[in-house]
């Protein structure tokens, strides 16, 4: 048991702020046990003056082996992108000791970034992908990993027999028990490059190991088109993934920009969890998700990075992208749905997308001791920052500081940065 | 006579990287005499290795004051903005003290950002604004600064009446003589600030004077709507600073969001240069400006970062703004106007802009000795940088990199970082 102290700022639900001057934090094994403005005595208490404590955040969709390119290779929409650099890209890590170097990168950047479990896509490659595992786990990062299942429509060299696919799945699987932090996921990689037999073979494990799931879902109108013509007997791309079993609570559908309202009826239904991904939907020429539609409905959603669809691993940087492109969607496509406010993209980073993760994203009694402690960067940037709230500090933090390192990072309990 | 070696990498057109592997520049006096692939015997020669060297880049817009208050309330859109949060906070520069410390804080990042010629907003406070332009001159940047002219809407704390608002006006530019590369620009804010006998006044003056003009035109809806509000005989909102004298080959016009194509012959027939501000269009829900139309007409055009719309006084982070919002208004707006590849929007902030301070941001013969050099961030941060060319390079610095400082910085000749 120990205590931490500072100012602290989080949110229970999307829009309001609950903030604590000088507030106490208590831990207890791997949970918040309490908040509380007077410190807890015969506590350990560690001091971190005028710094804001936060939850940590959550990006529930982001695929490790374009860390490497991302930020290059911009000039093109996501089919081209696919075929032309990402395909190619992710062939290599067929070669272990290439997965090693690139991999060592992504996970050393992501330990210190403000992301505190992820649910991330590896490539088709088994060794690959637990290597993957062991990283982010010696990194002391919670979240899931998926082996990317794919046998159709890709190159050669990023593509496996239906057999061979579903084999390697539970070969994976098989390996992945000693694993206590990162767990799998099944992560057929999108309609497009599954096929019907893939799919329903993944629904299966899916239910048989009772595993999560993440895909793709709606990105981008050509992809949507596509699937249309794979899926000639599904009335929309969403009940294709319905009809093989793979929507469920602990399901991420990543993107839904061009989500229809009767495919929100059908994840909705499931409890299914949108993966929101505004820098990627930006670069790749996707559109802008409804997201106050999402929040409206009550649906589940979090932030994510889609790196290297998003060129930036900052959660923050996700927060204020979300922002911006909801005021660019409200301003020319749609204006009775509201942009985000800060409360609000805060929310979604935090408990919204934590939520996935059990327990998580709050400093709630019982929430996991997710842990963020930032430098006030107002205090040296500008001279307004004595007048600032704390949210206004976290908003300047986000805008002005986002690739910043966290000053202290606690998963699950453990100091890790 | 010096020179620098390196990798070049500049445009001369949109479009069109050029570049140069372990080339050298030639600087003489304060502008570029030769760019070759040999050395020049016997001039004293930097050797920076395999960084990147690229012409510095240009601000076209920005507001000094605003700076202490970038990353905040950034929920709000602009006229409320405006009324809630920047009049009052602009109000402050009346006290000189406040000022200083202010302007200290923006003119030392200025220094260390990739800006090496800006155009800027001071506030209607005189002395707060000569005080600005004494820093700038100190910390080796060039460009224009404006004491603001407001004469109506205002808060009393920001407004003059008319005649002394022309009166500061002469007293600010009879002062500002002892300056040698931050030089004086006539600066009304926009038409709801300023009475038509202001702008009239203002219009006179510029042609007197023979001094450059910089305001905003078609930001946001709602101000588009008081203007003609407030111009009931004006065709438009262009053609309402045409008919007082505003409209020149050296006047910046900010935004543009809204223009319609007879204001955009307006502003061709001039020659003036629109500032595309694709952070702060984003940030204050104004939109999406047209900027493969200007380009497509051959409008003069250069990005800037409208701080504090805008949230980061980066030009690498507007270019890649104004890559990402292009391809949201081709998905969203209109896909006859293609979005804005790197090599276009590298070519707005360098030349693009450039072109306004005379010749500038190439490394063409002749041209301003303006020069960032830069490290290759691929190297430390991707395993591909091996395989990347020059413009990749640059690609990836612009979208990983966009926060850090440049390894070494010239304006005109001189070395100032």
């Amino acid at each position: 048991m120990y205590a931490l102290k500072g100012n602290l700022i989080w949110t229970e639900e999307p829009g309001c702020f609950r903030v604590l001057e000088n507030g106490y934090l208590l831990i207890k094994d791997d949970r918040i046990a309490a908040v509380s403005a007077e410190p807890f005595a015969g506590v350990m208490t560690e001091d971190f003056g005028s710094r804001l404590i936060i939850p940590g955040l959550y990006d529930l969709h982001l695929h490790a082996p374009q860390y490497m390119f991302a930020g290059l290779f911009m000039d093109d929409e996501l089919l081209v992108w696919l075929d032309k650099h990402t395909f190619p890209l992710e062939a290599r890590f067929s070669d272990i000791d290439f997965a090693a170097k690139a991999y060592k990168a992504f996970v050393d950047d992501l330990k210190y970034s403000f992301t505190v479990r992820a649910s991330v896509f590896g490539t088709i490659h088994k060794d690959s992908t637990l290597l993957l595992m062991s990283l982010l786990e010696e990194a002391g990062l919670h979240g899931y990993v998926g082996k990317v299942s794919m046998d159709r429509n890709s190159p050669d060299s990023l593509r496996e027999t239906t057999a061979d696919a579903i084999e390697d799945e539970l070969e994976f699987l098989d390996k992945v028990s000693e694993y206590r932090n990162v767990k799998p996921i099944v992560t057929p990689r999108f309609i497009p490059s599954c096929s019907d037999g893939l799919l329903c073979a993944l629904g299966s494990i899916s239910k048989e190991h009772d595993l999560p799931v993440q895909t793709h879902l709606d990105e981008n109108p050509g992809e949507i088109e596509w699937v249309k013509e794979l899926m000639p007997d599904s009335k929309s791309y969403a009940e294709a993934y319905e009809r093989f079993g793979l929507l469920d609570t602990k399901s991420i559908m990543a993107h839904c920009v061009w989500i229809t309202e009767e495919e929100m009826d059908i994840l909705q239904s499931h409890g299914s969890y949108i993966a929101h991904s505004p820098s990627s939907n930006m670069n790749l020429s996707s559109g802008i998700a409804p997201v106050r539609r999402f929040l409206e409905r009550g649906m589940n959603i979090g932030l994510a990075t889609d790196t290297a669809g998003g060129s930036s691993l900052s959660m923050l940087r996700m927060i204020t992208d979300a922002i911006a492109s909801s005021k660019l969607r409200w301003r020319l496509v749609d204006d009775s749905l509201a942009p985000l406010r800060f409360s609000e993209a805060f929310y979604l980073a935090s408990k919204g997308g934590g939520s996935f993760f059990g327990n998580a994203g709050s400093f709630e009694e019982g929430y996991a001791a997710d842990i963020l402690v930032l430098d006030d960067a107002s205090s040296e940037m500008t001279v307004l920052s004595p007048e600032l709230s704390l949210p206004e500090k976290l908003e300047f933090y986000a805008y002005r500081a986002p690739d910043r390192r966290p000053f202290a990072k606690y998963v699950a309990g453990k100091r890790i940065v």
